[in-house]
């Protein structure tokens, strides 16, 4: 670690989300968090733009990002300057981390065709957000014809090509908006397209291409030279092969720098021109590094979905694991695998829940905190009932949209309470699937540490992971771990450390309060695992052929024993 | 059908239910309803004694019986009276019906134990309510001996005894309170107790026994030479043996006159001393006869439960039916084989929604018709939801208690109205698993006639009904087809009819409404079906080694199709 004597060097990350952009100014000695500004995207709903007609349809306007990186930039310098002793040219870098994967249409210049006057209300000319699922089809299509392929290229990626990803919603713009395809001179993913306009480099063959969006996404690995070959693009549609060549065919790890700030952006958000800018990467890599993601350490952010991430040494041999969204070298931290997994929805069940089923007396105020306040006191396996964590289809281990919600072991006394309970444990037995899947296949999860809204505010829902996986569970320093990772990759692009792990290691932290498991709680929930285990390969796997009829039997026993205290 | 020429004449039912008693004046020439009233049970909460310790008991005081019946039937003399024409002389005959397996710990000279002061405040010395589950071990185990007894005791009662039923309430005092077993002389049927009080002849030995619980509750049966063998009897306890001869070992048939109004209670009430009691009978089966049932017809007494009726002529070989509750000769119309079966929780799994799960939007004025506007207006299928109807358990066809509810299919947008379908569609489907078990073996349903409060005042949930079940569905045109049941039985004892087919034909109807199948929403049940067949069997069968993995995708593609309106 080197560090100038000129005095405080502060590093500027900024978090590119759905629904807002947030700017963060740390302290690149210590991750002290100087600064903090958020700004919602100003189109559509809450920065989505939709379809009343196609509920899978979620799209955004490229020029909300700039605008976005403006505003909330110019505002953390602004209070910053109020500051004693800050200064802007202290700003030795700045790290950038987007939603993805979030394809643009771009013409030759780079320009998103959504800016040009002829396309600006053309909803498919605009970002095609992570979370559009209009591509379901061309998902499928390609996990067919890529499965057929020599080069095995869903290797890296669990096995299967999500609706959420690059290609597949490409192939769709080409067969449901031929004229937008056909206007795209390539498809730029978010997290390139901000560095690229930041450092004025937004031509497409020569803008840096980030190696967490390339891999994760795009099915870019070095095994099979980058990008999926020519003959596999035109499989799925001959016009695509010749996008292969249209966009940096290598991809760059984040601790690179993609340039330096162009004079017009830094002036408008009052700093000097050239800081340096890093690779962007996805926000979920960003928030690991940010959560001081190391060998070991699993890092869950946890939100409305969960993202579950790891890093495994490049030097073994690393098997492919089914069922994971992907395995990218680089992709989180710089020379380590980075390995990413999921859960499709855990605050989105809560969230649904309150919102269409919260009976009156739990309405008022803060409907979570109600249903915690009654669901806290139940001990596991009381309410006998069980619940599966799919209202929003499986992402990892199953790689399955298509699947649903199921609760199990309603009596005609059952209450909301035990219910809500039931769902929070649903995504506990999912999260610790997830623990299983990486230790199945070699990769040993020493610790977790938590991070997002969920970790910060929810002690409950944490208590009950930690008694499910029976496992401490810890929690980020940092609130906005993602942001402070992207600052951590502007430390190092400007110079402050060396190396990623040597910026964490001095900017990120665990906080003091641990979740410890309760022994007995543990015990039961070991039991209940195996029911859940029981369901979810039942109806989530194919070819099985167990019996079914223990499961509400043994959830009324255990209920029984634990109601009668004999547990 | 001979009719006397003396003028007016009516038949007095009383319908003992598990909080009031109802009583029904009616005119035996057409089964017009002249008065009818209802008196609430004075004792405990709702007219049930319960244990704030143990959930799974209910008891009931005897003595509210007697005060129930003074104080219904002398009301409707009273109001009978200030009619035109009406005089008491003019009843030929009362009919009664109860709640039951309802056994009543009695004396030497048929007192209930409970009204005699040692006893007065112990609730082992009450009537031990149909509801009252505390005999689940005592079932187990009958069940299990009398699988290995020659006679096959249970085979005319799905081949599982019951909690709910006479013998094991009787094991469960000998265990649980030996003091009250020992004072109890005998154990009498409430459906019993009440005819042999009313008239005069509460002997154990000598009362008339009701063919309709001793066969139904009591394991009674012909073919066996009535009660089960006193070494069966002995093989639960040996005390249990010396019960067998000290109740009429004798059942008879509710067209039987179990005696004459004793002069005491004539004068309570307002009616002449002498007026003919039938032998009672229980509850559903009245309210079967009071909806017509017939050969062929299927009469749904749709509550909470469901009580589900069919009868049989005797002349043919009927097979034993796996999972029916019942199939006694002459339990409901004298002559015919009475089969009963049914559904532990249909209107209760309903309540159990509204009062636990109904958000705020749905809770003003009457929840079930706020969630039934909503809930109406969906298409089978467009959901995705499917559930099984075991809230409380299967009654008819797995007779298995312990099983609990199901949901499956829940997304991040599914509402409470369409959860509420998916429970009303779930009681659909259990119905017609009832039906297809009874056509399975022989016993033809040709048209369905509905009663009770759900079929009264529930247009949504039978029409539903007819849609899954394909066929029409008519509704009695008694609101009160139980008391109207007890009162043909009146009718009958009073010499105003020769058989019960002869006064159900003047007696009883259907209403005009009739609920017809709509062809494509039948079509597409058909196809949900399976599916609720499928986890039914899965869950609720042993040995089931079939697939899951098609289930949430089958209703996935479904709802697509619905909701596209390809469907």
């Amino acid at each position: 670690m080197k560090k100038a004597a000129a005095g405080p060097r502060f590093a500027l990350g900024v978090d590119f989300g759905t629904n807002s952009v947030r700017a963060l100014l740390v302290d690149v000695a210590d991750g002290t968090e100087l600064v903090t500004h958020v700004v919602d995207y100003p189109s559509g709903e809450q920065g989505i733009l939709l379809d009343p007609k196609d509920p899978n349809l979620a799209r955004q306007n490229p020029a909300d990002y700039v605008e976005g990186f403006y505003e909330s930039v110019s505002a953390v310098v602004r209070a910053a300057k109020r500051r004693r002793g800050f200064r802007p040219e202290h700003v030795v870098g700045i790290g950038i981390d987007t939603t993805g994967s979030t394809p643009i249409p771009v013409d030759r210049q780079g320009t998103p065709l959504a800016m040009k006057r002829q396309f600006a209300n053309n909803l498919d000319a605009h970002a095609w957000l992570w979370k559009d699922h209009t591509s379901a089809a061309e998902a499928a299509e390609i996990t067919r014809k890529a499965a057929r392929a020599k080069d095995r290229y869903l290797s890296k990626c669990g096995g299967t090509y999500s609706s959420e990803w690059y290609w597949s919603k490409i192939l769709h713009c080409r067969r449901a908006a031929p004229d937008v395809f056909d206007a795209a001179y390539a498809w730029v993913e978010l997290s390139d397209f901000l560095p690229a306009f930041l450092t004025g480099n937004t031509d497409p063959h020569t803008l840096p291409r980030g190696i967490c969006a390339a891999g994760h996404k795009a099915m870019y690995h070095e095994q099979w030279g980058g990008l999926p070959g020519k003959a596999f693009l035109r499989s799925l549609d001959p016009k695509l092969a010749a996008l292969r060549d249209r966009y940096a065919s290598r991809a760059l790890t984040s601790d690179q720098k993609a340039g330096g700030l162009v004079a017009a952006v830094a002036e408008k958000v009052g700093l000097p021109p050239g800081v340096p800018v890093n690779v962007g990467a996805l926000d979920a890599h960003m928030g690991a590094v940010g959560s001081g993601i190391k060998r070991g350490r699993l890092v869950k952010i946890i939100g409305t979905s969960t993202c579950d991430m790891m890093v495994a040494p490049m030097d073994n041999d690393l098997p492919d694991v089914p069922g994971l969204c992907g395995i990218v070298p680089g992709s989180i931290v710089p020379g380590m695998y980075g390995l990413e997994a999921g859960q499709s929805a855990v605050g989105d069940i809560f969230n649904w829940f309150v919102s269409y089923l919260t009976p009156a007396r739990y309405a008022h105020g803060d409907p979570h905190a109600n249903l915690t306040r009654d669901a806290e006191h139940l001990k596991p396996g009381e309410s006998g009932l069980l619940a599966l964590d799919w209202n929003n289809g499986n992402r990892t281990i199953l790689v399955d949209p298509l699947l649903s919600g199921l609760l199990l072991g309603q009596t005609l006394h059952t209450t909301a309470a035990e219910i809500y309970r039931a769902l929070v444990e649903a995504t506990a037995f999912g999260a610790l699937t997830i623990i299983n899947r990486l230790e199945e296949y070699g990769v040993e999860v020493r610790e977790v540490v938590n991070c997002g809204g969920i970790a910060e505010k929810n002690p409950f829902v944490m208590q009950v992971y930690a008694d499910v996986s029976n496992r401490p569970m810890k929690i980020s320093r940092s609130a906005q771990a993602c942001a402070l990772g992207a600052a951590i990759f502007g430390a190092v692009v400007g110079g402050a450390y060396k190396s990623v792990g040597a910026a964490q290691r001095r900017m990120t932290g665990v906080k003091p309060l641990v979740y410890r498991p309760n022994k007995a709680a543990s015990k039961t929930y070991a039991e209940l695992y195996r029911l859940y285990r029981q369901l979810h390969d039942a109806f989530g796997t194919t070819g099985y052929r167990g019996r079914m009829e223990n499961v509400m039997k043994d959830l009324i026993a255990i209920r029984n024993r634990v109601r009668t205290g004999r547990d």
